[in-house]
């Protein structure tokens, strides 16, 4: 197994319930180093009455903070001490579920980028009957065509890697399906994922998908902006919210006898859907293994996110898509 | 009660299903008349053993078409004629399930817009426990963030017309909570919105909300631009897809005795939700009442958004529209 190294200081409710997150991951067999404060860190091992390896960080990266400054003006934060273990090799993976950004940023300067992505994102799993990747999902609000080229490259290796799927199925999140919809980037988008069809074998291109296209099972991959992309999964879970909340509603209005069952139910899909459970997101196209957890994550979500950044470590996640790279580059461009 | 002119030729299930719906909705006491295909509709009409009054039109714009040229090369198109019979005051809203583009353009260049409105927006209503109304949901996938300013007059005055809402709260789809989140679009758009707060008594700006707030009951209206918009809620409706077809699976899982109880939760959420019931959305902006429909509409989507398009006329949404507009353009601009 690989050795994680956990951003203490990150998220609505750390350094609780990162800390024991990480705990529970270790209980499960996982190597874990925690990063952070040494004095806030040490009190609260002993309170939970575990022990784990703890590298002292004196600073912390807010969300409010700007990223990139925040990182040059703050060296000793937990998230960059953090993914300087992976840089260093003393780790070989990193979460935080602290500011996207800054996770983003200490990726992107402290790890590097690998050859052929100019954009790492983050890739996010759709718990679908077959998972979905949507990427990027929140790491790049801007981007241009060849962004989602890359993107299209990066989920379709975790495509693989996680689930084992060959020929990768790559929508691109559109308004409508047929070719010339949306907006420009759409337009250049769709002719450019075109020719990677074309070239690479590993994918087929299946055109323009639209939301609903989520329960349809006719892709594996979707790409898209990381403003869409993020409003897309947040609208996913503000519609999960709201059904959950109308589901409570209408068990009120159900005979008495029909109760249990629909509360059974409601349950079930609770435990399916719950995002704070699902752990994180990798981030793809860095020199390391990087999973972003969920601001308001959990102790339960931070052990997951751990499993998931171990997993993407034990699976060579980062050679993979080193690899892909290479050989995307040195094949014909259509 | 308004009279509704119903374009007979648009929408997946056109023309049986679209005058199915008409029938329903004249039985219920609205003023309905037909436009399209005599040769196509009296067949219908009578095996349906319906009679309602038919405006022939001998063409059809498709799906696949472009809107704005279609709209030059086949002005007796059922489409045009229906705007036309708004223009010309033969009727006081038409309805469309065909090619949004179409019915925008037909709208926009046989209506005119407003004064003061540049882009006519979809506005979709999302069936929270207190309804939200989100445009644009997919007429301009472009915007600036002038029309952004706009979508929220637009917006408010629906609020206020269909729910009463005052004030109404505004919030810009964002994916982040803090200002200076997003794309360029809605760093300035944050700043108009906010100058539009400061003059217009009616509205409260309240920032920037995320996916996710659309199950915490905070906004009224959501304003973003017509790609984003249209993602939000095509991903909305594929979420609902997903977890009804997630439930049918869990219900196998139930104890037997729970099944029943589950199964009415599901039906009771169905029908909550089902989005092909819900009829349609205003085009809001344009010198009349249009209501789009879904092009999957039923016929009982149709005779509700039938009933959309009549209330729309009979609570003068246009007339307040306009006068707001007014009002806004005269007032001083901070």
């Amino acid at each position: 197994m690989g050795r994680v190294a956990v951003d203490a200081m990150g998220g609505d409710h750390a350094p609780l319930e990162i800390i024991a997150g990480a705990l529970l991951a270790a209980g499960d067999g996982h190597e874990v180093t925690l990063v952070g404060d040494e004095a806030a860190i040490t009190p609260i091992l002993d309170q939970l009455g575990g022990e784990l390896p703890v590298v002292h960080a004196s600073e912390v990266i807010g969300m409010g903070d700007h990223p990139t400054r925040s990182l040059r003006e703050r060296p000793d934060s937990s998230i960059v001490v953090a993914a300087d273990l992976v840089r260093d090799g003393k780790a070989d993976a990193f979460i935080s579920a602290g500011s996207t950004g800054a996770a983003m940023a200490a990726a992107v300067f402290r790890l590097g980028r690998l050859k052929g992505v100019q954009r790492p994102a983050i890739a996010s799993v759709i718990p679908a009957p077959k998972p979905i990747i949507l990427l990027d999902s929140g790491a790049n609000p801007d981007v241009k065509p060849e962004h989602l080229v890359e993107f299209a490259v990066l989920g379709t290796v975790m495509a693989e890697t996680y689930y084992g799927v060959d020929p990768v199925r790559v929508g691109l999140l559109n308004i409508g399906e047929e070719p010339g919809k949306g907006r420009e980037l759409e337009r250049v988008g769709w002719d450019q994922l075109t020719a990677l069809d074309a070239r690479d074998p590993l994918l087929t291109f299946v055109g323009n998908v639209e939301g609903r296209d989520l329960a349809t099972g006719k892709i594996d991959v979707i790409v898209t902006d990381g403003y869409a992309g993020n409003i897309a999964l947040k609208t996913a879970e503000g519609t999960i919210s709201l059904m959950a909340l109308s589901a409570l509603e209408e068990i009120q209005r159900l005979d008495e006898a029909h109760r249990p069952g629909a509360m059974a139910m409601l349950e079930a899909l609770r435990r399916r859907f719950d995002y704070e459970h699902t752990g994180g997101a990798h981030l793809l196209g860095t020199n390391g293994v990087v999973v972003i957890s969920h601001g308001s994550s959990n102790r339960s979500a931070i052990s997951q996110a751990i499993r998931m950044a171990d997993e993407g470590a034990d699976r060579g996640l980062v050679d993979r898509v080193r690899d892909r790279l290479a050989a995307d580059l040195e094949a014909p461009r259509t």
